[in-house]
């Protein structure tokens, strides 16, 4: 349980660096991430390389003990570089050129921009792969920000219509496939094929759905040459990158295999403004401390890509500038947010950034200082925690650097699949529909009941899970068929699991297709909703609303919940259940909780805003209303904070020995 | 009154051919349109054809006793053809190429794509002219769907050039017709007009006018190639296209012209929850069967557009894919709708489609049979009606074909014109004026009062109705005022009638310019309203509120209803009235009653939800309200159904003889 | 106080214009525009010019006693122009050529455009310059209108550049004011740097406000081309320009300093419609009105860019045709909006147009004449101003053309400066955030405090005002620093104020900035908040609400108003404040009447819809409430009109003279 921070010595004179690591090491922060937006200050000429701020800032921060974490500046190439290979430029779906003049403006596609990044990675990499100061390094920053997963020129169509022929191999194949056949879509040969904007009325799903596999290859690929060329001088070093929040454009999981952590940059209060998966009523109530589960959502979807080690690489430390909307925190919310990624199993949480820039686009940007190098709000917080560290460490007997191995896993596993949010996103039918609003408020809702949950990708093992919940997972491979069809704990499976095959068709038995031997039903008919519309659920297992999503379904299975009219909603026994509709909070509440019993656990009701976590003995509480709450574990000591959180209060507590059990 | 349904054989294998007509004859379908997408089957390389599917497939049908309609392909020609032919793709607005990837990748204007054309309904229609399972031939299909009337690459700005010197002969004819003296727009020669897009800020409202009315042209000169090569091949067939609904983006009464009967597509829920027309309340109360006024309106309309021939060419089944939400119907909607469609006059009634296909854009619309080849929800409902219409024909004592011969004609007339559609939509005023929906509240009042309705061009004649409405006439030429002068029914003038000039300009006497002669009257001015700003209305026929359009006119004639400020809304006397403002459904209703009084009609005030329609003795009702409704037609004999209507309840009832009147 | 009127002679028949004359000269029309979009009538064809309309017409004028205001008609270049000049077209920010077929199609960088103006203007001054009839030239039309001071072309890009290489003289200097290191995004040479659109994400703010302020100036000096042109030829006239409503586009401070008059155009129900600045509930309640501030805010605006002297050039007559929807006014609007234009000092109204154009775009545009030619509702009002002159001006025993000398400056002075609207506009933090709504909303409480108002620029003299209000400087330059430090009135300054360098960026000691000195305060963080957030403010001084922006700041001065955590919102004490955030309505007109006390100035509260103004001893009063209200001004004596005031009503008091004072 480590704290970083983000910082650029290029923005500053030489001067100023030595005071900066000082104050760093006062406030207890031991990691630095640095040079993720330098490319100009490297290389301001072709072939002209300045290595010596960077040299020196090394030493620098090296001298005082810190422990850096270096970007490659690929994110960021200056304009000479642009102006000599133009078609490494995207385009947007309108066809339009994306130009300089901001970030990220090159398509994943582009060999010729791999070369010049193959070049810098490796000169850098050549020059301090080996620095004692570096036990990292960052790929790039943030794949995808401004929406640069998807771009439409002619390095991507290239791009595609190799990928496509690597695919199919023949030309029949794709057409059958697509259904091509259906609006005398046929193509003679891959090099007839375009890409799928632009078009006059919507593209078939199977070539947007390809289309989009395919540019997050690009993405993979991408990373992977960089990753390739550290692993060969950086030997030693963690490889990283920095996911975003509410990013599904490229497929994680995929990216995170060639890494060692996952790390990700977390904006509470940016995300709850921006995002149209919160109500409006959401947005309100926590304006100042973010929306409860979305950090800890992102935590534990990152720790699975990161094949269980997570850190955060950016934390919001004040407001930002990027949102419609930038109040300021709550006091508190900062020390809020670290502890939690703590207790969601982060080895470190980095502040972004250091010093607020008084110039360029984030000058409205906070940090841990001011523009004026004064310590700014959160700097206080950042160091309350690293003290409050310490102190957890001391009450529990160990050294600081043992809390790391503290166990991080849950009981309760939720399946995130990239693959199956842009096949369902493609054809929502309902436009109230979203995969990850879904999955968001499912996760929701095991949290609100208490459970420790971890989100895993469709390849992930998760035999060991005591629960399993299949949001929607449209496509199930006969790799995944035959694990579910193993699996001993309680599975949920949610709406639009096993619709679709893996080309984007409807299986032959209809949905779920694969999963009906496991759950045998049919669905027959999907009355896709308005927002307006939701329709009454009751049953043996409650009663509320189920509302955008609902399945006509038949089938023999015990009904637990069902419609207005009688048809089922909820149906199964024993270990394995199916929901045909998405239902909302309170009915979502009482089936898990129903489902959590029958799997061994012990689900809370949390009072409204808490939420907790627990890491092997320790079960950390948070208070995310603006009003203090009580929580008290069973059998538990607290070891910080108590029964009572105020707003934006942690606790942590420490199970006691269950001395008579067994 | 004959069941149908659209079929795709090459979507399916051959095997299943024979089991898929079998299965058609079961439930009581006769017609089968076929063929309309598959130009990439026909001709998947150029100029090498397998006719062999299509002549296999039509010997199918063909021995199974079905009657089959055989679309031309051209809506979707294939890659290889448009890589052969770039300019035939249309541009948008934005000037943007819409490109291949979809359906209608053509502009009507291409003469390259127009030959094209030719060659492949000439070799079709050479080949299956005069088959023996063919009844009728579709010319291409849905023309405009994805809004591809108007488009702007240069065959668009040639043709409009073109189209432009026919009609003006002389460019000083064009700029005095424009007013181009405005604002300096005058032009030395055709040559120098460009398309009406991406202008400054709104073109010339002419400008805009012609350009709309060249498209129309356009697309009634794409529609006669292939009808006078069919007229040569396929005599004894009957010609037809399938038309929208709620589309006015080409002059539907022109395309008519040419051909033999009117067919539309209707999606009651798609368009219910698409459109802008519908309130937010509409669109909740009528989530599971449209708008009551949706289908009828359509029927009536189009009903005109065939000379009195109507048929229904697609039908929707179950949930489509392409609105925002998509919903299941009401159970007994699509019974509902057929039966309406007949009691409109509908000769025939096809779903679409046969079977759901589960792959491509459309694989979440429902079909009769769901995509494992098993009957859907719908197919019950339609079998229910092919018993019904037989049981009616026995009711009635005459041979089922014979009931296509029942008078299908309505009392009154609605004069709907898609010039005045275009004129008055270029220049709304009040951005909450629409000519379309106007019409149709219109519609639907009278409707509402129980009268039969005949929707009308400007060119129809009207003599024998005993009523007659002009919602919105904006330009009224000589031909048509000399015949209103003539006309002894009750005339109603609404708003904005007489306004323009052929050329888009104010009359010289100001509006409601020719009219004035039968209605001595001047509209001063005009006072376009906002929607959160409607006006009392009151007077001697009623009270209520105006909106949106309220004219300020001086006149002698008789004033019935008046706006608070005392000036006229409603006036004339005998058989003639002009309305000078939008009012609502209330005073529409109070309005229409008191002038279907004056015209010897019998209006009721049916209940919500209730629809009636009358052809000849017989009179149709039906429910789209959600709770049942009591509607007992006066001197009258059910035959079906019968006072009380569940919803979705259909009934039918024949008129007493009226023994002893006269 | 005189009336005019545009016209456009070239529209109607020569057999008209001496009717038309006659009919001016006895509504009391004494000033005539003419001429704004004529060039393809001068010269239809490349250097074939027809100058005899227009010297009729003027002979016409001249007869008729009436004064021209002759316009260039560089608004609307013919299209044989375009067509010679491509290059002469504007691109918008998705780089789509802004075509012919309406007005304004040019963008004002490119050089061969300005040749032709140079060209025309020349021309026109060569033959008219000393006309008799001609006392005024009005340059071009409605600069900006229709979005077109920023323009994305080569052109846009060559004088961007060119504007970049004066101002920085190195790449360097650039390069640090814009903080391009902070992504790379250094530049090598003035001729790498691209226009800011179409950049992946946001471009430097520094690069927006560079680029805002350059188009600014490219409409100086385009302007200035015209003016040093008739300075030449037409000596002794004033030189104007028609400015527009809420339109900050381009600095219009610049573009007056060459001219001799500022004018505008004034639409109060078009702009009620059409701005977000009013809340639905306004929208609503002045339909027929206009905002009560709106026509009063842009005088007091326009008349500071005219150097004390300001025109109305046109004033809206009735519905016009362009806003989202288009009402008639209250009778009597039309009448009082000429008052209250007089009030503020106009020495002209003129309105737009004489008679409407029954052909073209503004077809629906009303005039003082309908398209036949007879009197529309505005002449009688404008008639009855023109009366009501001439019995003011008796009533003061002073000639009519005295009344122009009137003083017209008010004791209040809130700066505007479109530079800090550009740069505050370009990072609002709280999308609920506009410079523009922001000081409107201050101008609005200080007028219902019934305080006269002038607003200046911040070059502007403002030591004799008693009360000094900056909403929003946002860059504070050294010469208004030192200004503001000598001046001895009340000085108020708002949020925002001092936030940002020259070159926008933070300025070192943070906000604001060199305003500290003044007012001892550090601004350390901004709550930007939604509209759906507003806090509690309290203390002395009142209590209400802020919004959208709330500056967290220290300050050692006394606190007037907090919010509800107890920090400082309204600081100060003699004659200097701070407000650090956007107050409501309430507590910005109780703290404003407190400063104006202070300031020794009388505020009244007057009642709901009532503004008043003053201009030495007269006041005017106007109720802009649709019922009647009563003002009474202490005492006065009437010289129109009375106390008791009719919705739409004028009032106009000579204040008695205080004999025994002093
Ligand atoms: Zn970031
Ligand atoms: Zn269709
Ligand atoms: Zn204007």
């Amino acid at each position: 349980m480590k704290l970083g921070v983000c910082y650029y010595p290029e923005h500053w004179p030489r001067e100023r660096w030595v005071q900066d690591a000082q104050a760093m090491q006062k406030i207890g922060i031991e990691y630095v991430r640095i040079g993720e937006f330098s490319w100009s200050t490297i290389e301001a000429e072709p072939e002209v390389f300045n290595w010596r701020w960077l040299d020196e800032s090394l030493a620098v921060l090296h001298e005082h003990g810190l422990k850096v974490i270096l970007g490659t500046p690929t994110a960021t190439p200056p304009k000479w570089l642009v102006d000599k290979h133009p078609s490494m430029l995207a385009k947007d779906e309108q066809g339009r050129v994306r130009g300089f003049g901001s970030r990220r403006h090159y398509t994943f596609a582009s060999l010729e921009y791999r070369e010049e990044c193959r070049r810098m990675v490796t000169m850098m990499a050549e020059r301090y792969g080996q620095h004692p100061a570096i036990v990292s390094w960052q790929t790039d920053n943030e794949f995808g920000c401004h929406d640069t997963i998807l771009s439409y020129g002619d390095a991507d169509l290239r791009a595609f219509r190799f990928w496509l022929a690597e695919k199919y191999q023949n030309i029949d194949a794709l057409n059958k496939a697509w259904g091509n056949v259906f609006w005398s879509m046929d193509y003679r040969s891959f090099d007839e094929v375009e890409l799928p904007n632009l078009t006059v009325t919507e593209a078939n799903p199977s070539h947007r759905l390809d289309f989009q596999r395919c540019c997050s290859d690009q993405v993979v690929a991408y990373n992977r040459l960089q990753v390739d060329i550290l692993r060969q001088y950086a030997s030693g070093r963690d490889l990283v990158h920095n996911y975003m929040g509410f990013f599904t454009a490229f497929d994680h999981h995929k990216v995170g295999e060639d890494l060692d952590v996952a790390s990700w940059d977390t904006y509470p209060l940016g995300f709850l403004d921006q995002e149209d998966i919160y109500t409006a009523t959401e947005k309100h109530e926590y304006l100042r401390t973010g929306h409860p589960d979305f950090g800890a959502f992102h935590h534990d979807l990152y720790r699975g890509c990161g094949k269980g080690r997570l850190w955060i690489m950016e934390q919001q430390p004040g407001p930002v500038n990027w949102a419609p909307h930038n109040p300021s925190p709550a006091d508190g919310a900062v020390r809020l947010w670290t502890w939690e990624a703590f207790s969601h199993g982060a080895e470190m949480v980095s502040y972004f950034r250091w010093r607020q820039a008084p110039f360029a686009q984030e000058q409205m940007h906070a940090g841990l200082l001011r523009p004026n190098g004064e310590y700014a709000e959160a700097a206080a917080e950042a160091e309350q925690v690293a003290t409050e560290v310490k102190r957890l460490a001391s009450e529990l007997g160990v050294d600081v650097d043992a809390l790391v191995s503290l166990p991080s896993a849950g009981s309760v596993a939720l399946m995130f699949d990239y693959d199956a949010c842009w096949s369902l996103d493609i054809q929502p039918q309902s436009k109230a529909y979203r995969y990850l609003f879904w999955c968001y408020r499912m996760y929701e809702a095991l949290r609100e009941l208490g459970l420790s949950v971890d989100i895993i990708s469709s390849k992930a093992e998760f035999d060991h899970y005591q629960m399993l919940v299949l949001p929607a997972q449209s496509y199930v491979s006969p790799e995944l068929t035959s694990r579910l069809e193993s699996y001993k704990g309680v599975l949920l499976v949610g709406p639009r699991s096993g619709s679709k095959t893996e080309s984007y068709q409807i299986p032959e038995n209809l949905p779920p297709g694969p999963l009906a031997k496991l759950l045998p039903l049919t669905v027959e008919r999907v009355d896709a909703l308005p927002e307006h519309m939701p329709l009454h659920v009751n049953g043996l297992w409650g009663e509320g609303m189920l509302k955008h999503w609902h399945e006509q379904f038949k089938t023999e299975l015990p009904v637990l919940l069902q419609d207005s009219t009688g048809d089922p909603v909820l149906v199964g026994s024993g270990q394995r259940y199916y929901l045909g509709s998405c239902v909302d909070n309170k009915v979502l509440k009482a089936s898990l909780s129903r489902l959590a019993e029958k799997a061994n656990l012990a689900p809370y009701f949390l009072p409204k805003g808490i939420r907790i976590r627990q890491r092997g003995d320790l079960i950390f509480a948070f208070n995310y209303s603006s009003i203090p709450q009580i929580f008290r574990p069973t059998k538990a000591l607290p070891l910080i904070g108590g029964a009572k959180l105020a707003s934006c209060g942690v606790a942590v507590w420490k199970k006691e020995q269950e001395k008579n059990k067994k």
